[in-house]
């Protein structure tokens, strides 16, 4: 289904880099669930670009509801959201046009489009799109933070430095999602916009690991085969920009230990079944236990660096050199974190709509 | 959708460890793809446990084509795969029923099925189930293999000791899928076993990494959101038993260094498009760029262990100790590999045939 | 998703006539489900054909259901049904196999097949494919049934002889269920048997109109875009064989009148709302509006005659003249009526429990 | 999946009557499509209420594509149309906001949404809405026509008078879509206006037939469960407003008659497979034959009319009753007639999309 993720909750995504209007449809939304401007906009605000350590594209991120919306509530038709593209710089693409630039999209497009792409400030592979997946989402984690469930993202490590570590999970989750610079230890946090800004002095990029958390998923979501939560938040996940790798509970890390290391041993506690660990990051055989969900994404150094890179001219085939200019992050992770928690949102009530129906979101009094 | 993967080419997996069969149905697949039965047999052998580091349940894994095929040929309508469950022991699974296995699916699925799941060797989370993936999977490796694309997995480390590292990979696909215990260096491959071995004195076990290579998928597949390759990918792969982390190309190592280190610079070869280093796994903007296809999955330590282990009985809800019985694999890696390259293979085809037809599989002369 | 139907609740079928089995995965059923094998069979039965009416081919129907069940419930995994194709002749099919019947799939399975095709009695296209959606559908109309839904079929019309018209909907629901040959009127009924039998005995075949009531169904139900009730019960409906044509409530009669006849007007009985008509079927706006679902199915004559007939050798391309020999039903229509049904559980389970979640089905005390 | 149609190329609908703007994705478009502003203008055009047959809203029906074009071709990324609401009366709905108007949506909504839907004229059930859907369509009608694929729809049959048939297919097609009123008899199309403004003068309305003739569609097109040409067809055609029945080739003709008068008899005409009538429309086994793809939607009056109806509010549940003021189309057909051009052409493309791969649609030189 290409741009479209989801069944019984989907979002559609739309728009270039360069067009009119970046958006989003959000179909299978529950009627009743209010609508948080404020919230939408704090959402975008924290994708937005911010001092040194973002570039100097400062686009307002007006957004509109067009559809889907009556009286600050979802009437649970298709909730369309449109952004418009204000900042376009004027700028000639076509001298770079066939250029590709490392580690970028640019070839793939070609290959794929044909050479119909619209190349501008990359088309639609621009991480500009993921303001539209960052509106929709706030409706999405405001809908689901009625029902209970949290999601937070900190920046787990950057450049290299690591951050402190979850402890009570539910205040982390609150103290992060204030917090335009997600880390849960603000030295730490320093540390990291100075290694960025570092970074970014000698015209290079850096990046890291998001590590996600998620409360108040019940016990008996997903499937055992395919639609696993695995199966399902990774699909989504590998669409936020510079994820190259997803990981559940402490996967990577199990690796080297044994059965009787990382088994996560059950125990009662008042009435409820827990694990005194969390190794397998709240999910056993595909399907939630009850305990919080963990995920960790690896974010690539974004890609854009203003050094001089060999590459090639993909319409003429030969080999060229290229050096960008221009405003480029030399580092996304900080901002890439809304756009995990959105996905996540997004797949999360896909699943447990189709569990417990279209009308579970609601709030209905 | 559940128990099904896929658009344009499908699986459907069903059954149990204990009922009459486990199966798949294949649908979607083009007319006049060979089946060729002794590879099926050769693929499903590499999934069964063997030696000293297998269980003692050895299953002859008799299959059955009962749709979709006719005259040694597929016929395009959906192709059923019947495995039948004849190796079952006949013991009494009650007076463990409702103790959870630290790390299984015994607890979760009793939170999703309510209690009315069949329990019995793990029921449908059983990786026999697998069995009947890699018979489908066989059709399907063989159908590409026509088309010039050529998979294969090694174990890349296990219990702590690292395989060597691809080299020339068209030569090394080969040869890897003529082994049983895939490995590039066979005296790294020894020591794996040896440790298996040593894991499985303790009543313990181990886990490791797997690494995929596929060659021959042109630049131009995939989607810019959601529908990513890897996306695509790692939604199938998560299904595979034990899997709790994928990375494409470099990802956990990418994230402590700069762009200029990983970006994968451009050149011409031979007219064809290439890069100098594949840190991106042949993926940018989640499309192919026509390297190869590379990926990693974290294989946790198997969770059947026999020493004693802390748990609950998730029916009384109270606190309980586990003693596990009977055969259980003290690694599953060495099988698994087999399982990624036949979901590697499905979801590979489906995006294929998305792109290119339901014809494009068809080796019709 | 070709062969599968339905996304929270999903039917795929398999089989070829002469295969081994023909055969049906149900997947995304509640747990918890009771398995009335005797209603199965009573399903099968009236599939079967019958006396002087039916064809000669009178086989068993023995099914097995080898996964998803346990305990005779649903286990909320995929649920497989399997039907052994016992008594299928040995005749030489290869005479004939590039004549093209007309009225039957032959010649565009060889066009989308390639000549792969199993032609052997039709092969996938056989009605007999149809013995596993009906047994699935059992499952589905039982557990409809425990939720207070009830779906019958009759025979509007055959061979130009018109039936009674439904009266108390319950009662006749009730009634229509326990009949072999689906009438409201016995006299038109036995009228319409003899018609088929002189039909037969021309060697010529009849066909007529299906009309369907299902009660119990609330207002609320279905989608105002594309997935309209009468857009997911048609797109079902087409795969009945020998099925042309669906109309909702008096849809071709209405297209000769005015708003004023034909509208349903509201009112309110018993504080609930109905309508005084019910010339829409149930639905507005795509929508289920509480009243009964009510619609017909136009089912051409068979096409099966022992009539010669011109036709083409679509292998040489050449014309020529078939005399069809065996066995032939003169009407299915009387056997496509528990066909109808089973189709109609499915589509509306899936829509409900896209509703409601996939729990909606349990009757979980 | 809602409000979203289609596998390999779909469509997503959004908008209410009254918001800001209506519009559609389309995503799966292959690049390179010409965009053909004026053929989508003069579609839009066609749909558009027209003199005293049309209500009293003119909109300017203004669209704009912000996103999936480039240089007046697709990219091949989600195409995104909107269309502003610009003649929106601001006429206060709340006096009647909950009395169900007989054969509208109005009550199936408030029990679908809980009464959060946008009721203003209509909300997303507005016919409106198929603003969007046949702009979206005319790219795509363009697109088959580059193919050889021709489509197009007459008005058999309104208040009861009959247009003639077709005769030479591709002549008559060529000539219905450059009509407003799509009569194959102009004396007969002059009597069905008549007959629709004599309903307007008693404040009533009238439905009718509308048949479709689709040429150039390969032999081999749909499969033979469930995805069937005339499932999938149906599936689409049930959106367009009013349409209550669809029958294929001569479904409800055919039920009266015998096996001998209604096969299609093959015959080869100049090498190419043909039939000597085409009683099946096209269709065998659910799969395109080659001949004309040919079927028929029955469309109920209008349920809008200026007579004093019964009815409920449906909010206090009592019994009331209701006049409608304002403009309503006391003949819908007409302009139903290009939406139903493009859901056929939607449905179309992704049949063939699917079958072919998603360059099919491309003109690439």
């Amino acid at each position: 289904m290409k741009n479209t993720f989801g069944n019984s909750i989907s979002l559609t995504l739309f728009g270039e880099s360069h067009g009119a209007y970046i958006g989003a449809v959000l179909d299978g939304l529950t009627p009743g669930i209010s609508i948080n401007e404020a919230f939408i906009r704090s959402q975008l605000d924290k994708r937005r670009p911010v001092g040194k350590i973002g570039t100097a594209r400062h686009e307002a991120d007006e957004f509109q509801i067009v559809s889907g919306a009556f009286e600050g509530k979802t009437t649970g038709t298709p909730l369309t959201i449109l952004i418009p593209n204000t900042a376009q710089h004027s700028k000639d693409y076509s001298a770079t046009r066939s250029l590709a630039r490392p580690g970028h999209a640019d070839y793939t497009a070609y290959a794929k489009y044909h050479g119909y792409e619209d190349y501008r400030g990359g088309g639609h592979f621009s991480g500009r799109v993921t303001a539209a997946l960052v509106a929709a989402g706030a409706i999405l984690i405001s809908a689901l933070q009625e029902k209970g469930i949290v999601i937070a993202t900190h920046i787990r490590s950057c450049a290299g430095i690591a951050d402190g570590e979850f402890g009570d999970i539910k205040a982390d989750i609150k103290k992060l999602n204030e917090l335009d610079f997600a880390v849960l230890d603000n030295e730490k946090g320093e540390a990291m916009k100075k290694a960025i800004e570092a970074a970014a002095a000698e015209g290079d990029s850096v990046g890291g690991v998001l590590e996600t958390a998620v409360l108040g998923v019940s016990a008996g979501v997903g499937e055992p085969w395919f639609d696993t939560v695995e199966g399902v938040l990774s699909h989504a996940l590998f669409s936020v920009p510079a994820v190259k790798g997803v990981e559940f509970g402490d996967a990577f890390s199990m690796v080297n230990g044994k059965g009787s290391d990382y088994n996560d041993n059950f125990y009662i506690s008042e009435k409820e079944i827990k694990t005194t660990t969390n190794h397998n990051g709240g999910i056993n055989g595909g399907i939630t236990n009850g305990m919080p969900i963990m995920f960790r994404c690896a974010v690539k150094p974004t890609p854009s660096i203003f050094k001089a890179q060999d590459t090639v001219d993909f319409m003429k085939k030969e080999n060229s050199v290229l050096e960008l200019k221009g405003r480029h992050d030399p580092a996304v992770i900080h901002r890439a974190r809304v756009v995990v928690d959105s996905v996540t949102a997004l797949a999360l009530a896909d699943l447990l709509a189709l569990r417990y129906g279209t009308d579970y979101l609601a709030s209905l009094s």
